[in-house]
């Protein structure tokens, strides 16, 4: 199969979601650094007829933090157009009248100050990084053996990503040390949960099979999407690994060596 | 059943095989405590026709100072006598040829120090506790993505144990997490493994059937030891929780409250 047969698929295309870390840009010392040509090609997709979201697992941040550096590496991007697990679990824990303990990176830790945390009756964990301590799992899991029912929350379910110094362990990791520790399965808010993608295409007011997913995470951004109808693309960029082209039970409807070039082809193929 | 109908299925009992945390003491701060009536329950075992041997998931100290400590807390116990996975993964690292990462407690350490670390080929996780920090979890994650073939070994593969202040995240959450990380499979080195519980049955020249194991642990110690063949006592102390009682796949053949009860009821039946 040629390089870009994928775009033969998307003719009735009316929107694009794309995943940030790995794909806009690779996270990092400081802000990180952008991937070649993805400044450009998210201009050329606004510049398009195409819809345009974002879909993060990034819990590191408030999204307005987290805007404020895409705009500093020189994405045009604004908060209502992000999509981030932060805001969704608020919303769930509110409308079910939980009070969170959190598990999470002090950076994000805002998108929660509305709610009661006093005598905690849940979990909720995200990518918490350096807080993911001996002593912080330690007093998760304890909170959760105190509960009649443990219910543990995961921000996402990736399992690594890559920062300019090497990958680093993400949030799923340590779901699945507290799913076994205390015997119990987290409900994950964020890629590739399905009310997530939903979530977004109800705001682009699209079909599934009207959007296309642009990720680098195989299974969390391909694998979650294509699960809800939608088409997906992974790049060559950030934790791509050249195994995940021969993944057991996921494959995409197109592999491209990055943004800029799953942009070219789906304009070009769109103009013609 | 009566508490005690247990001991109508052993009569052809020819040694006793006991795990050590939670069942001889719970840890804690400085040696812990000993668990009311073990030292005594310990001595009457010896006073009898029973071989006796111990067999322990402990990694944070090497068998010599474990020992020590078990000394001082009172139980007549010497190093030839327990069983612990460190000397048991180095017997397996240097019959392959592995040169391990070590992702373990500082206590353990010396039980390593014959073996060339230099270039890892493997990683080797204990009950490292407080040195389960990000960095070092992450360097391990690090140095198994940098294997062609990531091999894994776990010194055991418990959930938690109980120390003197509470219940804290043991060695198998961490083995879970690094699965998951890695889509590898970790190899078990001590309970629950059959081998581990072999090599105690050849230690003492006994068949499993003949040989029962006493411990606090439904899983690792009770159905680890009955898939090897063993009999196998659930005590009521250490990280016993009553919802054991009820466990969907493992039964023990009984449950007593603590050590000095399950030895009371076996001498008595066996003077009979």
């Amino acid at each position: 199969m040629a390089e870009t047969d994928w775009v033969a698929c998307v003719d009735d295309l009316k929107g694009v979601v794309l995943d940030m870390c790995g794909v806009l840009y690779d996270s990092g010392e400081g802000d990180g650094a952008p991937i070649a040509g993805s400044v450009e090609a998210v201009k050329r997709i606004r510049a398009s007829d195409l819809k345009l979201r974002f879909c993060t697992n990034e819990t590191q941040a408030t999204r307005e933090s987290f805007v404020a550096k895409l705009r500093r590496l020189g994405f045009d991007i604004s908060v209502s157009e992000v999509f981030s697990p932060p805001p969704a679990a608020l919303a769930i824990l509110q409308e079910r009248g939980l009070r969170p303990h959190l598990l999470v990176h002090d950076g994000v830790l805002p998108e929660f100050d509305k709610l009661d945390k006093s005598n905690p009756n849940c979990v909720v964990i995200g990518d918490a990084a350096d807080n993911f301590s001996y002593k912080n799992l330690n007093d998760a899991f304890r909170v959760l053996m105190g509960l009649e029912k443990p219910a543990l929350f995961s921000l996402g379910r990736g399992r690594y990503y890559k920062e300019t110094d090497g990958l680093k362990l993400d949030v799923g990791v340590f779901m699945k040390a507290l799913e076994f520790a205390c015997d119990v399965e987290a409900e994950v808010v964020g890629k590739p949960a399905q009310m997530f993608f939903k979530s977004v295409l109800a705001d682009m007011g699209l079909e599934p099979h009207e959007a296309l997913m642009i990720g680098d995470d195989l299974v969390n951004d391909v694998g979650g999407a294509q699960r809800c109808g939608m088409r997906a693309l992974q790049v060559r960029t950030g934790k791509y690994r050249p195994s995940d082209e021969q993944h057991p039970s996921v494959r995409a409807d197109g592999y491209v060596d990055d943004l800029a070039a799953a942009v070219d082809a789906l304009l070009k193929h769109r103009s013609q």
